[in-house]
């Protein structure tokens, strides 16, 4: 199934209604990983993940109708031809009525470098901005559906919080969308640490592909989410944060374990990466609670609670330290 | 089954009939992997394994008859009641008569903290020397049976060059021995590099059930050796390098791979030994063909044929490069 016909199903009609249109999305960070597509046009995955949204930290995105497209980063204007802007404008395309011109802002509050990917929370702040321009008023889940299609982790990025991404079986994909989860943690951290700036090997999608397509141990992915995902969600909704953390960390590891079990092996993780890991192992063992996650990057993400935040700022100087629940 | 009624069944007589015995065995490097025991006492593996034996790199055992028990490790002394000496001695055990006391010489011909296991070539060189030693003079295929009732990948180095242990089905064992390949590769080589000598932090032993108990990804293990071990085979009888090492390299990382996964992790490689495989992916991105393997420790160890020595010990100057079949 292709997207247009799908996008045909979900958004009422292709008639800009306002001249612009300013959106936020969170970034969000994985406890259980979405790893491996089902289908590619559509992003359909091939399990349910679970993550974490950055509260603050993610992308605002302003839209004007314009006398020619543009995409601006930063404030810094995209080639046309770039990759990141041919991406976004086929995205735009689904969307918009051919002769609407959009001049698109996007501006990342997450600290640079620190190995968030931004894709998610600037089409979750693309697909919130074009329904205002629009006036859709679609629901949040239909939202969350056409973000996917930008960019499948983007679905999460719709909602603050906990969120849960379903992964449907249907072919359309009208199933497969995110929802939060009725959680709130006051005391949960997330601690961005940029170990490396060493450019990544490959593409997360390039590493997806490669991973299913030559490494066998792929096979058992789907059991490891099985297992990880119940377990991730009643943590969450218990406060559970050994299980949490632990179940978190092994998940990460196992998706890094499919890659470097790829052909040429997917090695996204650099000597300081490694060092991390061995350092927080150890702290563990002298009892801070604290865990680890990992995406499709050489940078580390610690996972744990308040009390531990100051001890851990001691032992990483460098380590920028999210509240996901800022209100709360 | 029990490791007596087993060996019962295997040696003739528990008579010594000389007062001294001497004998040598080679280490041996899997290109495919021993990763997991289906029976603990027996050494039984769940998978067959592939190996090539380091030619003069191995162990020597001189065994004489006295009137207490000894073992020295490269003339050092080992205490009676340690690990290595109690591992060693319940071994005997097995093989000798009550009121038979053995002193035994191990000495190690690898370079020291290459990485090389020396149980392997240890537990060969003791198969042999008793067979010595009780004027036994079974069939390699018995001593390599017996040898993995020692220490289970030494049942590989009863044997010279490329080694092939069949995982076998049989609950006493006895199907589940080492063989050589019929092949001889001159221009073959192994390089040793010493890259770490941070202690590890499990042994092979317990990392092997820790990664069998709590990896959900190590069910697909077995599916990556029914692919390589063929693969390697065939390589090996075909001399076809690239598919040789390409093979045994994912096979190596997917070990690897199966303990990232296991939880807490199990992560042999250190900081070093990270940057050597980055480094290793260039050298063969710009036309150096070399393969890496790695077991159950920080080294590394490089695959390559005799063409690329040269450009690889100005990359590594530290390289101990071995010659596999020295003799040709």
């Amino acid at each position: 199934m292709n997207p247009e016909t799908v996008l045909s199903s979900l958004i009422p009609h292709r008639t800009p209604v306002n001249d612009t249109a300013s959106a936020f999305a969170p970034s969000n960070i994985a406890l259980c990983k979405y790893w491996g597509k089902r289908q590619e046009s559509l992003k359909l995955p091939v399990t349910g993940s679970l993550s974490v949204s950055l509260g603050p930290l993610g992308t605002r995105m302003d839209i004007v109708r314009a006398d020619r497209d543009g995409l601006w980063i930063n404030e810094q204007e995209q080639q046309r031809k770039s990759n990141v802007a041919s991406r976004f404008f086929s995205f735009l395309n689904l969307l918009r009525p051919e002769g609407c011109y959009l001049q698109c802002h996007s501006t990342n509050t997450v600290p640079t470098g620190a190995g968030l990917a931004s894709s998610a929370s600037a089409f979750a702040a693309t697909v919130r901005a074009m329904d205002q321009l629009f006036a859709w008023e679609l629901p949040d889940r239909n939202l969350s559906i056409l973000a996917r299609i930008g960019s499948g982790s983007a679905c999460r990025s719709i909602f603050h919080g906990f969120v849960e991404w379903q992964a449907g079986t249907r072919e359309d994909g009208l199933d497969s969308f995110a929802t939060p989860l009725e959680a709130n943690w006051p005391e949960f951290r997330i601690g961005l640490l940029t170990v490396s700036s060493a450019p990544k090997p490959v593409g997360s999608t390039e590493g997806m592909r490669r991973t299913m397509e030559t490494a066998p141990l792929y096979r058992a992915w789907p059991d490891q989410v099985a297992r990880d995902l119940p377990r991730i969600r009643e943590a969450v909704l218990n406060r559970d944060f050994p299980t949490l953390g632990s179940t978190a960390e092994q998940n990460a590891m196992s998706m890094h374990a499919t890659m470097i079990a790829a052909w040429p092996p997917v090695i996204y993780w650099q000597p300081e990466s490694l060092a991390v890991l061995h350092r927080v192992r150890e702290l563990r063992e002298s009892g801070t609670e604290v865990y680890v996650t990992m995406d499709a990057g050489p940078n580390v993400k610690l996972l744990f609670l308040s009390q531990e935040e100051k001890a851990l700022l001691q032992e990483f100087p460098a380590l920028h330290v999210v509240t996901p629940f800022p209100g709360a």
